[in-house]
């Protein structure tokens, strides 16, 4: 059980999110990265309603979750934090140098080419739906959505994972995915609900989430 | 002089794209990259006009630039290209861990936690000005980025770069911080000015911009 109130680890969450995010913050991927290789951490929890404490933004310079620290490491960024991983344990990214690139690849294609256009449609229709520029964008705005998952779907084809096994990169894109949850538009790409699935199956991924959800407060 | 016809390692670029996106496109980054630390580089050009070559979307399923391919290795995703050089070669990307995952932090930040704020306003004023959605939408996308902003500013301080040295997280803010210039939003903030301009007054900078303005077609 890798969650420790003693651990050298320490990630930093939400104790409070809004209902719709619930399961879908950030520090889930590094909870999941830590569960994939047994890493023991301890949780410090801030509350999104309030403001973040005093020095945070030395920790976080854009104030968001997560952060890590261990021993003199402070680390920030959810994809560096996940490369950190993965350069102590080679089932999160493999040692031999063109799979660890490969696996590198699509960790940042997963955050920069895929969560851009998703995060988009995510916040049109989470925190803007009422306001007519929303309304006005929000086709445009799914269609770019579309054009990267089909891309994506065109490059799994029948692939397990994105390349020859599980690593850093399946971790990320399966959590972008998952920002899709309030839409239908995933289910026109089977491989990619299948991709979901498979991570989502993972007893690492299910600690993690059942982690993230008993930490928020009702 | 790194452009070299006969070089191991390719960087594809574009031999045409509208004048607002030159010395723009991505492919200045791993330019950049090579000539830090003097790697030879041959260049493959793509037209953006035109359809991509057949077989393009297996080396980027995505098909944007730049694509690296170096012997057995065949990579996309900037990010990942300069991690990838960064391991090559000590000047792009320290050693010692923390250092190296700070760097690998800010490289990861200038992706995912700037670069969508910005890229979203230069779509705005670039692609859609004219639509109704862009007119009610920019001065809230330009309020992001300005939050954005204030947040690495605040950071940099009086930092000559965003940690103790020149690091590819400093390489690739500055390429994304380029992305504002038909702006005067970064006027607002001096320091982030400074470094900008210190990493545009890096010999290799002005090589890797010269080749990428040479490459273009009128």
């Amino acid at each position: 059980m890798p969650v420790s109130p003693n651990a050298s680890a320490e990630i930093t969450a939400f104790s409070w999110v809004p209902p719709f995010a619930r399961g879908l913050v950030r520090d889930l991927r590094v909870r999941w990265a830590c569960e994939e290789i047994g890493l023991p951490y301890r949780v410090r929890l801030l509350d999104a309603r309030t403001a973040k404490p005093v020095g945070y933004v030395k920790e976080q310079p854009f104030e968001q979750v997560p952060c890590f620290r261990d021993g003199a490491l402070q680390l920030f960024e959810s994809g560096a934090i996940l490369l950190h991983l993965g350069e102590q344990d080679e089932r999160l990214l493999p040692r031999e140098p063109v799979a660890r690139s490969r696996a590198t690849a699509w960790m940042i294609a997963a955050l920069n080419s895929v969560e851009p256009a998703v995060q988009n449609l995510a916040s049109i229709d989470l925190f803007y739906s009422e306001e007519e520029w929303a309304k006005l964008r929000r086709p445009g705005a799914e269609e770019f959505v579309k054009l990267r998952l089909s891309q994506a779907s065109a490059w799994l084809g029948e692939r397990e994972w994105l390349e020859e096994r599980f690593t850093v990169g399946d971790l990320m894109m399966v959590t972008v995915l998952r920002n899709l949850r309030h839409t239908d538009l995933l289910s026109g790409y089977p491989n990619l609900v299948g991709l979901q699935a498979r991570g989502e199956a993972r007893p690492a991924f299910k600690a993690a989430l059942a982690g993230q959800m008993a930490d928020f407060e009702d």
